[in-house]
């Protein structure tokens, strides 16, 4: 169960308004690695959690916790949108260029959600629920929340370069921060399983039931070999189970495929090098007719 | 630019056809994190490296081995597919259970690709583009890399407890296999890039200009402190500037928001407090009319 | 901001497992109007909200009650997939029957979510951001949330339908006696809003500006009136500032449309009357060639 | 069976192209509550109508007369794009600023539908059949049509407020019109139902099957109690059945959840307070090898 | 303008229900190649077209009838659904393969729809407008709607053939009829056009500035040559312009790519191989703080 | 399995940056009918294709090529980002004209791709694999390819009028020229199965199954006869089968529809003609309560 507190997290108060700025905001909030995204994802993982609680409480603390960056990036985009100007204007008629930066907003901003934020990305697309995940496999759950948080720092500081308001970058100052702990907080949570168990998710699977001569080899399936020179062609794997190969001309191990003919009544293309068929040869007509 | 070779990567051949794995056995495929969104990922990330050649050929390398797995595991399903009932049938009006089982096709396997692999996932969506990340940051991109490579090993081992057909195992288990290598792969080149640069994506934001009193604390956002058991809650950060705090109780930072009311052209809601506007008190009518 | 508290809002206890069952929950949860849809519409609202306080507070308390009641169906669905079967068991081999009853699941919760629930609907169609509006107009909205709760009770009513199980029932009584409160409370609220202000949404566009000969006509589109014998054909209009017209045979107002060619640099279709284009007779080639 | 009439339902003249205009303007026509919503919803709902037949006709007239609606704003959107300007030009060249106007065009507009209408909205986004809905029960149904038009007006008028084109704010004029009289059709039948049945839906429900105790409660899940001062927070309910209660501080009523384990072959997170698996310890393998 | 007829244009009666076929119908209803996708392309092809009327007139004819098929088929399924079981029945207890028949139904059918048509395809995946097109180039989309009723009947013949019931059977014929009725008619509008104007897409584009010498190539990417015994490889071109030319082993004909750093406020990838930037060696923040 | 060749097919090289026109050129890239739809709907119809092998190598030829076009676009849209600025600049603060062309940039080309390609459209709109069609019937599919490869060429014609970059035009030269190829081809490849099997699709369903009187009629939906002057509407049908008929005033041939009332736990509307039921009235409450 949840409460709700009156007060943001952080100050969420632009200097002024800002409604191209407001578009290219909703990024974070709505976008594949907004902060909707995040939220629903280490809800979802919590609440699905079979492990040891202090790994459901841990999730929930941040899931909850994110819930309120939605909300102060969703008042900031309402504050940036004041006094967006919806109609064709005097000033704006006289001059182009005015309208033209107007021309840069998103026009849902004022017909859709009346000068209110959207749970959109910069684009105007929909959140939707596939950009999230939930496992039940910590290891790789806490793989993809660093992930999540490190493509979302990313962004926020491509919105901190594009914007000199200082209400703005005071707010996404302090979500820089957190995706600084929240980095932090997935690597030491990361560390903390891969020591346990193994690196490979899933630990649990017996290696010897993989096709172990492939489980090392660096395949070069292009032409030139600079890729020979990185840390991943050569030297101890990762999981200190082997060592790395590099396979400069990789051959294919597996059959030329042939698919079979499919039965008449699916009426895939019959031979085209035979004569159309008469009309009764396929199916089963005759039993119903 | 890029050649076929007629030739599998590896065997797919099913030891008999089974129409309801055929189904399960899309999620590797078109699924959120099937080979689909690997290979675009991938070639994606290559296409837009703007880094040391030895990173684009690295990924476009990977991405091009996707391009084959893609191919052996439609080549599997299609196989599955074979003979796949579409009709009435006699038997199956004769024995319901037989009809139930085909109840959990994918009615799409025979409707609209005529025993067909779909790039779709399981439950037959359609795979789209939202899946996939370049950022042009390759850290970024690393991470979002192993973390695809984990929730897809972690899918491909549910699929193998879910047959026990030999063929379709002997598939799997290469691609377990290379599964294995390319989590190892993207471990190292991550570790490469961490020991050259900082941890925290971007490293090249100046840490000054975040809101560094929270960059390293924990926040307790729900009743009980079980997540104060954790490694993220104390000790070192994980990318050493500084240590972990535990907040127990965080308090709000911000401001309670308050809106200003929206233009009248906006046709929000008047204040219901007060009576009914009177038909002309708003908007630009006059001048038009 | 938001704090967790850690026991759910009201029970989520199943008396056994049930995977089939579990699929079908998926409705009320992740569905077009499910609790995720009521969370991020109210919160949106909410903070969207340039009315009285009265409204924000009263808003935001039934988002932050929905949070909880996505945490309940969430945490019911992982106990209904308890120990749901993922493989090729002897004793579905045995009974195919049983095999068949398993394939009324979801894979998705054996291959993707590993026994947890997925925001997405009971075909698991992902939750996505279009199922929400916030419009910053009061009442529009709240007719939104009426809608959003009649139908939401329906469902949930159709799901108690279809099971016995006992501890199932109970949860779902709960949901439906909110349900029953939240119908109630959007009552209340429109009431107060259309007594304030005027029926019509929004109430302050002067009506002297619309297309006033049409604004209470029932028009009879199609073959036979049965239509005419409804509460809106005749009487008094329910914004009592008319009475209904039934306008048995409706008349076309307008043009028949006739549009122009596209200019040649948008390559139309050519009249197909006249002989081919010679090849540079249209577009801007000649400048740059 | 559906007839053709060659004329317009009411004239769709603009004054002048304006493609930028004719980019906000489909909103109305594809947008999640545009003509082709209210067309689709009404269409499915009238066909799917197991009632009275003066439902289902009335229905259906309003279906037929929205197909009518997307006609007219699709041809007026052709003919904004008149002449819309595809390439280069000099005189954009020369001027910046116009150039940047046509930046406020969707590209599709010309690269797509070469100067035609199409099914998306006003950022681009395809229409899609998730915002429609018929449910079979016609009070939830009807109040979702008066969702859908109080939305759709509200939009209209918006779109209004944003040119000062006569031909398209006749033609705007006429919708908002069609509007005013679809909020009274839909309030008329609503009244109707709610007399016959209960205004609770769905009414066929038995009451003492819920958990009657919370179904008149209003619970204030914030700081502060701004939200005791509505009508939904004390006074007889509005189905008349009882009286709304406030409740200053919820109680939870539920359990603190506890997931058990998952079944090893679901290859969830291993304990990790313990050492890794040995290789076989899990699922089943030794059967089958 | 449209008008509504009573009467369907053809019989939908089935013999008796039949809830899984339902299930399936469901794909020539909403699905990618179902009624409403040539219904919304003929319709937006027919209001968007900037040719002669002759054209507009026929293709509103046909997108006309499409509207009556959507009802059709609507119809039928509503039927199919009659009586469809939602709830746990003593029967199904008793007799799990009558259970798990119906796990083959859609589940949205009881709980969303209430035994109606829903607007999904039949893996209940929702339409959208991006399955049709109206580019304003006549020919182009005279392809289109070949295509579309050719992939229409063959879905249609497989749920002919999926079923055995004479009334459902009756009603697809007549559809199988209308679809060889609609190919042909596409068939004659294509060659009259491109009679009139030349065979290739758009025929307005002067041929010189095109990139001539790959016009008529057959480009093998592949190894070994069975591509080159068909009669796309040698032989005169389908447009009477040139020959057939089939090469064998293509070279590539570009720049191996090499793209330039991005700026360092985009914060890509630092150069790995060197030291860590200084914390402000980078970006604009210098001016504002 | 494939390899990759560093070499693009062609040059990708524009003369200057251009972010605007990027966003544009997305079309063709990740669009309905860009590069990517080719590229995946050819590799599936390959994959899957049970005919001749000469059928399966040509498809996967194309299907190869079409990956190495998505290569060269997507090279070329990261270079006509070069430079793109992200920050409120001074000059553009200075010249709003110039800030207002960046406002018709896709933002997510700085925030998300950090001045990559992405696989979306010139709206942003993800790429979805329910564009492709590999149905199993080659005629059917083949007809989707020559209308994908005519919008195609329509399209890259269209971005062609759209700039004056000779760089960018001659890689679009080259584009052109491969899709008058690719349209040549899928000509050829349709006449020869047209001719070996018969023109309607699919050609194996006994004719004398339809319903053969209306199989060659054109019904004339709507006022007016100018539909009557096609090819369509006289004369022998393309089929050969037949004659075109002019049905100048089509009739029903159907039912009225009556649909029955749902069974009660469904709780569809009740008869609003009868009174509110008594609460036990419906439903399977006593048997468990």
């Amino acid at each position: 169960m949840f409460k709700h507190i009156k007060e943001l997290q952080y100050n969420a108060k632009p200097t002024q308004p800002d409604p191209v700025y407001a578009k290219k905001l909703q990024e974070i909030l709505g976008g594949q690695f907004g902060e909707i995204t995040v939220m629903m994802q280490y809800l979802f993982q919590g609440w699905n959690c079979r492990a040891d609680q202090k790994y459901k409480d841990m999730i929930l603390d941040i899931g909850t916790e994110e819930i309120a960056h939605v909300e102060m990036i969703s008042t900031m985009i309402a504050q940036l949108l004041d006094g967006a100007p919806a109609r064709d204007q005097e000033e704006a008629a006289k001059n182009p260029a005015v309208e033209a930066v107007l021309g840069g907003m998103n026009p849902q901003h004022v017909i859709v959600s009346g000068l209110g934020a959207t749970p959109t990305d910069s684009v105007g697309y929909p959140w939707n629920a596939r950009y999230t995940i939930a496992s039940g496999n910590l290891l790789a759950d806490f793989r993809a929340n660093l992930n999540a948080e490190s493509q979302g720092r990313l962004q926020v500081v491509r919105l901190y370069e594009s914007t000199t308001d200082p209400g703005v970058r005071d707010m996404l100052s302090f979500l820089i921060a957190r995706d600084t702990m929240h980095q932090n907080q997935w690597m030491a949570a990361i560390e903390e399983l891969e020591q346990a168990q193994k690196a490979i998710v899933p630990s649990t699977f017996p290696q010897n039931l993989e096709k172990q001569e492939v489980s090392y080899s660096f395949m070069n399936f292009s032409q030139g070999e600079e890729s020979a020179q990185g840390r991943w062609a050569s030297g101890e794997s990762m999981d200190k189970q082997s060592n790395f190969e590099y396979v400069a001309n990789p051959e294919a191990m597996g059959q030329i495929p042939q698919l079979q003919q499919a039965p008449a009544y699916i009426h895939n293309s019959p031979d085209p090098t035979k004569p159309a068929p008469p009309n009764m040869e396929s199916a089963n007509y005759d039993k119903q007719n």
